[in-house]
C-alpha cells in the first residue's frame, strides 16, 4: 500500500528563497508532498491576463485580467490542497496572502503562517486563526515531518533552525 | 511525484471545431489535461433517451428522455472537473451552454467563456461571472498552460492566435 | 401561528406584462408569497455599474460593471429563494435566463420554467431539470397556490387561462 | 408583506469615518440594511481577550486572545451577512481586511472593496474576486440602493459623490 | 424573548387520521410546533401535474407532472424542517415515504418512523437511521414535548397511549 | 492518459439476477465501470449485526445491529458512485431501495430506476427525481454505454432488449 | 430595526448552577441572547426514550432510546445556535461534552470552553479548537457582553468575577 | 479494476495495543484498509508544538502549540477518511476521543466506538451516534471484512474473540 501524498499550498511572498528551502528541507526529509504555489515570476503573473486575452489600456482592468487568470491556478490548487503555508516577508502589503489565509479558513483548510515577529501585532487575526506560525521555512519542513510521519526536530534540524 | 493532472469541462457549441482546436492545443503543448465533454453528435444527443429507455410520440417527452440521460454524463463530468470552458458560436440559442455556466457559477467552479464579441453585451452577466473571456480557442490553451505551468505565450502563440 | 411566508424568484424576460400578471394572479388568490427579480428597467439594468463606480471608455468593461452590481442583487435573492421561475420571451437570446436556472439547479433549488412551445426543443436541458413547465403566468400562480395550500385550479381559472 | 431586509458587514480600517458615512447614506435613503461591523475601538479589540479572559506576559498570547475573541463576533456577523465591503485604508497593512475579503469569496458571498486608487495593483487580487470596488463611502451607499430597490445615483448624489 | 417554533414535517401515509392525533396533541399541550405535510388529498395530488400544466394522454408523464409539481412542495418544507415524521401505515407499498426517510437521512435531519410492529424488519435500515421508532401518533407528541420542553409524558398520557 | 473509472452503486431487490445482468452487459461493452452494491446474501445482511458485534434477544435490535452494520457500506459506496441504480423487484417492499433512492436525490447524485410498468404509479415520486425509468437491466447497460462513451444502442442491443 | 438576537448553547455539565450564572448574567446586562441547552434533569435525560417510546429490559437498549431521543434536541439547537459554550465540571467523564465540542468544531461553530485548570492538559485538543477557554460563568457573559456589543469588562465585573 | 481501497482512522486511547491487534487482523485477513491514526508516541504528541516552533515557559500555551500541531494531521487524515473507530480505554478521560467522535458525526462520517461495557453508560451520547459499538479490536476487523466484502466471521473468527 503506496503512502498518502500531502499536497500543501505554498501562499505568499515571492521575493525570497522560502519556497525553494522548503522544497529543499522536503526533499532532504523525503516527504511525500507535493508543493504547490501560484505563479511566482512577478511579472508573468502581472501581465498573464492581457498576454492571453489581449491587451488592456487601462492599467485597472490590465490588472483585472492578470487577477482572475491567476485566481484560476490559485483557487483550484489551495482548494485541492490538505494544508497551506501563508508568508509574509518584511516588505510590501502582500494582501494577496492575507486573502489566502482568510479563504483557507473558510474552506476549513488548516494553516501555518510564516513571518517574522515584527508582524505578529499586525497579523493577530490571520495568526488567530491559523494552526501554527513560523518563523524559518525549517520549521515548516520540521511540521510538516511530524504531521505526516510523527517525526521530532532532532538536534541537528533544531541546530540548523537555530543557525538561521 | 507525477505531475497534477487537470480536467476540463468543454460545455457548448458543437457545430465547429473549438473543441478540436484545444486538444491539438493541449497536445501540441504537452498539457496534463483530461478533457471532457458533451455528448457532441447532435443526433445521438436528441435521440439516446428514447433510443435506451423506449420511444414517445410526444416530442416533448422525447427531448425530456433525452435531455435526462445527457444530464447524466454532464452533471457528473463538469462537477468532476476543475475548470470549465464555455463556447458560444455564432448561431442559435444555446441555452444549455448559458446553464452550464451557471451552474459551474453556483459549484464555485472557474470558467472561462469563449465567444465573439458580437455577443459580449448579451452575454455580460455570464461573462460577468467568469475568470476569463477568450475569441479563440488557442487563447483557451494558452490559459491553460499559465494555469498549469505558468508558460507565458510565445510571440510564436500569439502570432499564430493573430492569425486566426 | 403564522403561515409560512414563500419566496419566489422571477428570472428572465424583462419586455412583457408576465411578472405584473403573476403578482396580480398571487394577489387575487391572497397567497402568502414575497415575489423578488432582478432590477427590470432595462437601461438603468445597463448603466447602474457605471453610474455607481464611474464611467468607462470602453462598452466590455462598462457592461462588466453592471453585470457585477446586478449580480449582487440576483445571487442573494435567488440563494433566499425558495422557488424560482424563469421565463423565456419570444426574442432574444436571454442568456441570463438560462444561466439562472443552472445557478438555482445546482444550487437544489426547485424551479418552473415559463416559455412558448416554439422554444421547446432549445430549452429541452433547462427543461429537463426543472420541475414544471409553464406556458402561461396564470399556470405558474395556480402552481404556487397548489404548492403552498394544495388548491387545485378552479374551472374558473381553467377558463381564464384557456382564454390567454 | 414587509421589506426583505439587508445585512451588510462593514470590514477594515478603523481609523477614518467611512463607517458614518455608509451609515448616514443608508438612513438618508431610508433603505431596510443592517449595518454590522467589528469592534471598532481599536484598544478595546486589542484588550479584550485579557480583559476577559486573564492577562498574559507575552504579547504574542495576549494578541491571540484578542483576536480569538474578535473572531467570534466577526465571523458570525460576516456569515449572517447578505454582502460584504472591505475598506483599506491609506496607511498600515490592514491584513485583517484582506483575510476577511478572501473569507467572503470562500464563504460565496459578495463583497465591494473601498479603497484609494493607490491600492490598485496590491489589490487586484482582492478586487478581482470582487462584484464592486468603490472609492468613497457615497458609492457604496449608491449601490445598495440599487441592488436593494433598483433606484439608480441621482444627479445630487453624483455631486455629493464628486464633492468628496 | 418569544419561544422557539419547531417546524416537523409529517411525511407518509395519507389513509389514516395520524397528522390529525399529532395534531390534537401538541394543539392540547401548547407545543410551539408547526407541522408541515405534503398535500394529503389523494386525488389532487395525483391530478396536480396535468390540472396546472396540461393533460397528458400517457399515464406515466400525467403521474410525472404531478410528482414533480408536489415535489416542489414537499423537499422545501423538508429542507426547512427541524424533525421530520415518517409514517408507515398497514398498507400499500409507501414508497415516498422511504424515499423521503431517506432523503432526511442524507440532509442529516433527524427523524422519528411511526409503523406498527408487523413493518419492523422490511423497516430495519429506515429504522436504523432514524432517531426514533413510534407506534403511536400519541408517542410522537411525547417525543416532541420532551424535546423542545423537556416534558416528561404523564401518567395521562401513558394511559391513553396505551388505551390506543 | 487513462479513460476515466465511472462507479455505479447498484441498489435494491436482490432476488432476481439484474445485477448480473448489468455486469454482464458492462464487461461484454468493456466499459470502464466499477459496479458496487449492497451486501446482497439475504441471511448475511440480517445476522452480520449480531455475529460480529454480539447476540441480541430482541429481534428489533438483532435487525438493528445489522441495519447499522451494512450502512456502513452501502453509504460509503453511495457517497463514492457517481451514479446509482435502483431496482424495484415485483415482490416485497423494498423500502430500502427507496431509502436509497431518497439519500441520492438528497446528494445530487443522479440515479436511474430500474421496475416493471406495474409499479409506475407507486413509484411516480421515486420515479419523478430519477434521470432515467429503465425496464430491463439492458437498458441500464445501454444507458451507461452513453453517458460514458456516447454510445447508442445498437441494433443488437436492440433486439436483445426486445427479446427480454 | 430591531437588535440582532444571538443564539448561545450552553453544552456540558449538569451538577453545578453554571448556566443559571449565566442566565443570571446575561439577564443583568440586558444582552439580547437566547440561551438553549440539552433537558439537564438527569434522570428524564436518561429515561426518557423509554418513557415514550417503551421500556427495554437491557440498559444498553435503555440508554440508546433516551440518547437519541436527546439528540434530536441538541442537535437541532446546535445547528441553530451562533455560538456554543462547553463546561466541563470536576467531577465525571462528561463525554457528551467533547463530544459536542467536536460536532461545534466540524460545523465551523466557535465555542468558548469552560474548566478549572486542573483539566487544562487533559482538554488541550478541545481547548486548542476553541475560540476561548474561560474558568468561571460570568467570563462567558463578559465574552457575550463584548461579542454583541463590544462592551468591555467594568472593573466592577472584575472585582465581581475575582471574588468567586 | 483494482479493488477500492478503504481508510479507516483509529482515534483514541494510545496505551493498550488495540491499534496492532487491527493492523494484525487486517493483515491477516488480507482487507485493502488503509489504517491512519494520530500520533501515538504520548510525549511526542504533547512537545511537538515547542520543539517545532518554539518553546512556551507557559504549560498552557505549550499544550496549545503542541494540540494544534497534532490537528492538522488528526482532521486532515479524520476529513479523508471513510470510517472512524474510537476507542475508549478503562484509564483517563480520554476528551479527545470523544471529541473525534463529534466531529465525525458532524461530517456525516460513520464510526465504531470501541470500550469495555464499563462505559456504556457514560458514553451513551457517543454510543448514540455510532454504527457500531464493538468490544475487543477483533469485532471491528470483523466489522471491516463484512463492510468491504461481505464475509461474515467464521468460527475460528468468534473463537478467537471469545478467547480475549
Amino acid at each position: 500500500m503506496t503512502e498518502r501524498q500531502w499536497t500543501v499550498y505554498l501562499s505568499g511572498e515571492i521575493h525570497s528563497d522560502w519556497r525553494e528551502r522548503i522544497r529543499d528541507g522536503v526533499a532532504a526529509a523525503g516527504l511525500p508532498v507535493r508543493l504547490v504555489s501560484p505563479v511566482t515570476v512577478h511579472e508573468d503573473s502581472d501581465d498573464c491576463g492581457v498576454a492571453v486575452f489581449g491587451s488592456e489600456p487601462d492599467k485597472f482592468w490590465h490588472d483585472r485580467k492578470g487577477a482572475q487568470l491567476n485566481a484560476m491556478r490559485t483557487q483550484t490548487l489551495m482548494r485541492d490542497a490538505d494544508l497551506v503555508v501563508v508568508r509574509f516577508g518584511e516588505k510590501y502589503k502582500q494582501w494577496n496572502a492575507a486573502f489566502d489565509a482568510g479563504y483557507a479558513a473558510a474552506l476549513g483548510k488548516p494553516y501555518i503562517t510564516l513571518h517574522p515577529e515584527q508582524h505578529d501585532h499586525a497579523l493577530k487575526e490571520v495568526d488567530g486563526a491559523a494552526n501554527g506560525v513560523a518563523r524559518e521555512p525549517e520549521q515548516v519542513v520540521q511540521a510538516l515531518a511530524f504531521i505526516i510521519r510523527g517525526d521530532m526536530p532532532t538536534a541537528a534540524h533544531a541546530a540548523a533552525a537555530a543557525a538561521e
